[in-house]
């Protein structure tokens, strides 16, 4: 019974970290950042320990303007190190464009409620679950690994609650139409982790998958979701570095959590990640400086413990 | 053993928020607040269900000019309702002005390191333990309990690790000298849920009294680690509405928890605080103003959930 493990007890174990920032991070940001900026940004994150990276999403450039450049993101990043570069994908046009492109892997959405599909997806959820099942098949049939990601798995921001057990079912579905990894998503950032633990029980009474999480800081429970999501046995957490980005379908959903502090949180716990913080927090100022903002993440700011980064040891 | 006692299974529990905005939180603004801003800043907190409140500090007012007027905010504040105030106290001669004062609590910081102990409190550690039991004895006699705060307990800024043992002597230290509660604190905002769950198993093996936890979320692990000291038993936590403040003596200590994203978070988890949130944003606003800062809380910017301070609950 998941809620039978405890957080504190994760010492020792490992987490892979999906590097979200250069898709999540910013498509939710105002200011338009350049191909060559976003390359220069994904090349810091390679630098900085990443090896799974959602780089780009391969929509229409209308709805989502900062990924009109897909393509040319894909056609710049380095490649090799045992580096592999998620696209994500709403229909069959985006997979054809991601396929070409030579992405490593697919990412795509389904949503838990029917308003927030409508508005989100252009979709019902039953469609939604149907149309990942196409997506799925040519995806896997190319040789390429495939995520469902369940958006508002914690709760939606027109229907409120969520029940678990919906997400239990719609899991379910998505296992049943070919995914190779689950996602869970808490993407208007409400949950807490006693929802971790009920969804993670939910989703392994209908699967082994492997199970990754995509948490939003918005009330300032994201990384508690984090560390309780590990200690429950998830294999994968998302997390953009200096904590960019969020959904600009749903609102007041600001910043994904921030990879360098999960990984300095996690370091401290014992469980590694393979990341350098300090070159994180590099990559994290890159790309806050193109952006012209003050990054939600803290460890740049207070430094490192016990480290060199700390302003108090530079004294 | 604490770590048996998973973060996830709280729920139906209640946990006493010790409101220490007033005291921690305006001593490390560098704006000076009004005398009778600070006593608005109470009464608003107290209308938001606030009945702990540490509400200032009687030390020097050279070393602290925002505490400066501790005897008049104290002559100000709402009584009744069963609210209870608490000074800060550093010597005897700051307990001669809380006990005139008419303080309900008085609260004694210990420091778990030789060199922090030295530049805060300029003492030894066994000096400080030493002089805590004078306090403690005399504020008794008065009829009033005595909380001991170790602090530096997760980490020093001057030495790094901070050994859980010597955490765990120096609390026994206290617990003989007279203390009525045992509060850790993560001063410099370094921890992560197992050192919670150290401390705890530290704790546990030489007192039984009251456990409460003063957290900082000076690298986004402080809801991890209060929500956790929840699950392990902690009777109390401290934060600060607005998440205002943090300590001036320990470099980039930069910020409480916030009383709202808190109070959110355990009531999500089925947590009673007695608290109202939306009240609460209100004092965090009120304060917030009056420092002319942007809040560390998020609560206020993202909205209750699911709730009518949501701002797409209002469309």
């Amino acid at each position: 019974m998941p809620s039978e493990r405890p957080l504190v007890d994760a010492a020792g174990s490992a987490v892979e970290i999906v590097e979200v920032g250069p898709r999540d991070g910013l498509q939710n940001e105002r200011t338009l950042v350049s191909t060559a900026a976003k390359i220069a940004y994904i090349e810091a994150l390679v630098a900085a320990g990443a090896r799974r990276i959602e780089a780009t999403s391969f929509v229409h450039p209308k709805r989502v303007p900062q990924m009109a450049d897909a393509e040319e993101v894909m056609a710049g990043v380095p490649r090799g190190d045992g580096v592999r570069y998620i696209g994500l994908v709403v229909n069959e046009r985006g997979l054809d464009r991601a396929l070409a492109a030579g992405v490593d892997e697919v990412n795509v959405v389904v949503v838990a409620t029917e308003t927030f599909s409508q508005r989100n997806q252009g979709m019902s959820v039953l469609e939604g679950v149907r149309s990942f099942g196409v997506i799925s098949a040519r995806a896997r049939s190319a040789g390429l690994r495939v995520t469902a990601t369940v958006g508002a798995s914690f709760g939606c921001p027109f229907e409120g609650e969520v029940d678990p057990a919906a997400v239990g079912a719609l899991v379910r579905s998505c296992a049943s139409a070919g995914a190779d990894e689950i996602a869970l998503a808490d993407t208007i950032g409400v949950g807490v982790p006693g929802d971790v633990a009920r969804l993670v029980s939910e989703v392994r009474a209908v699967t082994d998958l492997p199970l990754r999480f995509h948490f939003h800081n918005t009330r300032n429970t994201g990384y508690a979701n984090a560390l309780t999501a590990v200690a429950l046995g998830a294999s994968a957490l998302d997390s953009s570095t200096g904590g960019i980005g969020g959904c600009p379908f749903a609102p007041a959903a600001t910043g994904n959590i921030a990879t360098e502090d999960l990984a300095y949180a996690l370091r401290r716990s014992g469980i590694a990640t393979g990341l350098d913080l300090a070159a994180l927090v590099s990559a994290a100022t890159l790309i806050g400086g193109e952006l012209g903002i003050v990054l939600p993440a803290l460890l740049g700011r207070a430094g490192d413990f016990p480290a060199g980064l700390s302003p108090e040891r530079r004294l």
